[in-house]
Protein backbone atom coordinates (compact mmCIF):
# COMPACT_ATOMS: atom_id res chain seq x y z
CA UNK A 1 0.00 0.00 0.00
CA UNK A 2 1.45 3.18 -0.84
CA UNK A 3 1.88 5.84 1.51
CA UNK A 4 -0.32 9.10 2.08
CA UNK A 5 0.10 12.17 4.14
CA UNK A 6 -3.16 13.83 5.33
CA UNK A 7 -3.06 17.28 7.41
CA UNK A 8 -5.32 17.23 10.52
CA UNK A 9 -6.24 21.31 12.40
CA UNK A 10 -5.19 20.64 16.28
CA UNK A 11 -6.69 23.15 18.91
CA UNK A 12 -4.56 24.28 21.74
CA UNK A 13 -0.62 23.19 20.62
CA UNK A 14 1.59 26.18 22.14
CA UNK A 15 5.39 25.58 22.17
CA UNK A 16 7.37 22.75 20.81
CA UNK A 17 6.56 20.67 23.64
CA UNK A 18 3.09 20.46 22.49
CA UNK A 19 4.34 19.51 19.25
CA UNK A 20 6.16 16.96 21.12
CA UNK A 21 3.73 15.42 22.93
CA UNK A 22 1.17 15.36 19.27
CA UNK A 23 4.05 13.55 17.32
CA UNK A 24 4.70 10.85 19.70
CA UNK A 25 1.18 9.85 20.29
CA UNK A 26 0.87 9.69 16.76
CA UNK A 27 3.81 8.16 15.99
CA UNK A 28 2.48 5.22 17.89
CA UNK A 29 -0.39 3.93 15.67
CA UNK A 30 0.37 1.23 12.92
CA UNK A 31 1.26 2.54 9.85
CA UNK A 32 2.10 6.05 10.59
CA UNK A 33 5.78 6.21 9.06
CA UNK A 34 5.98 10.04 9.60
CA UNK A 35 4.32 12.96 11.65
CA UNK A 36 5.19 16.82 11.90
CA UNK A 37 3.42 18.79 14.03
CA UNK A 38 3.52 22.51 14.13
CA UNK A 39 2.19 25.23 16.46
CA UNK A 40 2.52 28.17 14.57
CA UNK A 41 0.29 26.53 12.15
CA UNK A 42 -2.03 24.40 14.39
CA UNK A 43 -1.62 21.68 12.13
CA UNK A 44 -0.40 18.31 12.02
CA UNK A 45 0.86 16.63 9.14
CA UNK A 46 0.79 12.52 9.26
CA UNK A 47 2.11 9.89 6.81
CA UNK A 48 2.12 6.32 6.29
CA UNK A 49 -0.81 3.79 4.94
CA UNK A 50 -3.49 2.19 6.80
CA UNK A 51 -4.17 4.95 9.28
CA UNK A 52 -7.96 6.23 9.64
CA UNK A 53 -8.82 9.61 11.12
CA UNK A 54 -10.87 8.58 13.47
CA UNK A 55 -7.12 7.04 14.87
CA UNK A 56 -5.71 10.07 14.77
CA UNK A 57 -8.26 11.88 16.78
CA UNK A 58 -7.78 9.85 19.34
CA UNK A 59 -4.08 9.84 19.37
CA UNK A 60 -4.30 13.52 19.26
CA UNK A 61 -7.02 13.90 22.65
CA UNK A 62 -4.40 10.91 24.06
CA UNK A 63 -1.64 14.01 24.06
CA UNK A 64 -4.27 15.97 25.10
CA UNK A 65 -5.16 18.66 22.44
CA UNK A 66 -8.42 18.08 19.97
CA UNK A 67 -8.60 17.90 16.02
CA UNK A 68 -10.57 21.42 14.66
CA UNK B 1 19.42 28.03 57.18
CA UNK B 2 15.73 28.52 56.93
CA UNK B 3 13.99 27.98 53.90
CA UNK B 4 12.80 31.08 51.81
CA UNK B 5 10.43 31.18 48.53
CA UNK B 6 11.48 33.66 46.07
CA UNK B 7 9.40 34.50 42.75
CA UNK B 8 10.47 35.59 39.92
CA UNK B 9 9.22 36.22 36.21
CA UNK B 10 9.58 33.90 33.37
CA UNK B 11 9.28 35.05 29.47
CA UNK B 12 8.07 32.11 27.07
CA UNK B 13 6.42 30.01 29.19
CA UNK B 14 2.58 29.15 27.54
CA UNK B 15 1.73 25.64 28.65
CA UNK B 16 1.75 23.32 31.24
CA UNK B 17 4.83 21.33 29.25
CA UNK B 18 7.06 24.47 29.46
CA UNK B 19 5.89 24.64 33.39
CA UNK B 20 7.43 21.02 33.81
CA UNK B 21 10.45 21.90 31.75
CA UNK B 22 11.24 25.14 34.03
CA UNK B 23 10.60 23.36 37.27
CA UNK B 24 12.54 20.20 36.47
CA UNK B 25 15.76 22.32 35.73
CA UNK B 26 15.62 24.54 38.74
CA UNK B 27 14.64 21.73 40.75
CA UNK B 28 18.12 20.42 40.11
CA UNK B 29 19.61 23.61 41.97
CA UNK B 30 21.21 22.26 45.30
CA UNK B 31 19.24 23.91 48.41
CA UNK B 32 15.97 23.81 46.25
CA UNK B 33 13.05 22.07 48.09
CA UNK B 34 9.96 23.39 46.32
CA UNK B 35 9.42 24.56 42.22
CA UNK B 36 5.66 25.88 41.09
CA UNK B 37 6.09 27.48 37.80
CA UNK B 38 2.55 29.22 36.14
CA UNK B 39 2.33 30.04 32.48
CA UNK B 40 -0.91 31.74 33.47
CA UNK B 41 1.08 34.17 35.72
CA UNK B 42 4.53 33.83 33.69
CA UNK B 43 5.99 33.46 36.96
CA UNK B 44 8.05 30.62 39.09
CA UNK B 45 8.53 30.40 42.98
CA UNK B 46 11.36 28.91 44.49
CA UNK B 47 12.23 27.63 47.57
CA UNK B 48 14.89 26.49 49.72
CA UNK B 49 18.03 28.06 51.10
CA UNK B 50 21.55 28.96 50.24
CA UNK B 51 20.31 29.14 46.16
CA UNK B 52 21.29 32.19 43.73
CA UNK B 53 19.36 34.31 41.91
CA UNK B 54 21.90 34.03 39.09
CA UNK B 55 21.35 29.79 39.77
CA UNK B 56 17.42 30.39 39.12
CA UNK B 57 18.20 32.44 35.97
CA UNK B 58 20.94 29.74 34.54
CA UNK B 59 18.17 26.87 35.13
CA UNK B 60 15.75 28.67 33.11
CA UNK B 61 17.71 29.67 30.38
CA UNK B 62 18.97 25.94 30.39
CA UNK B 63 15.33 25.18 29.84
CA UNK B 64 15.03 27.56 26.95
CA UNK B 65 13.32 30.65 28.86
CA UNK B 66 14.85 33.38 30.44
CA UNK B 67 13.76 35.44 33.62
CA UNK B 68 12.15 38.97 32.55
Amino acid sequence: MADITKNYQVEGMTCGHCEKSVQEEIGEIFGVTDVQASHESGTVSVSGAGFTDEQVAEAVEEAGYSLK
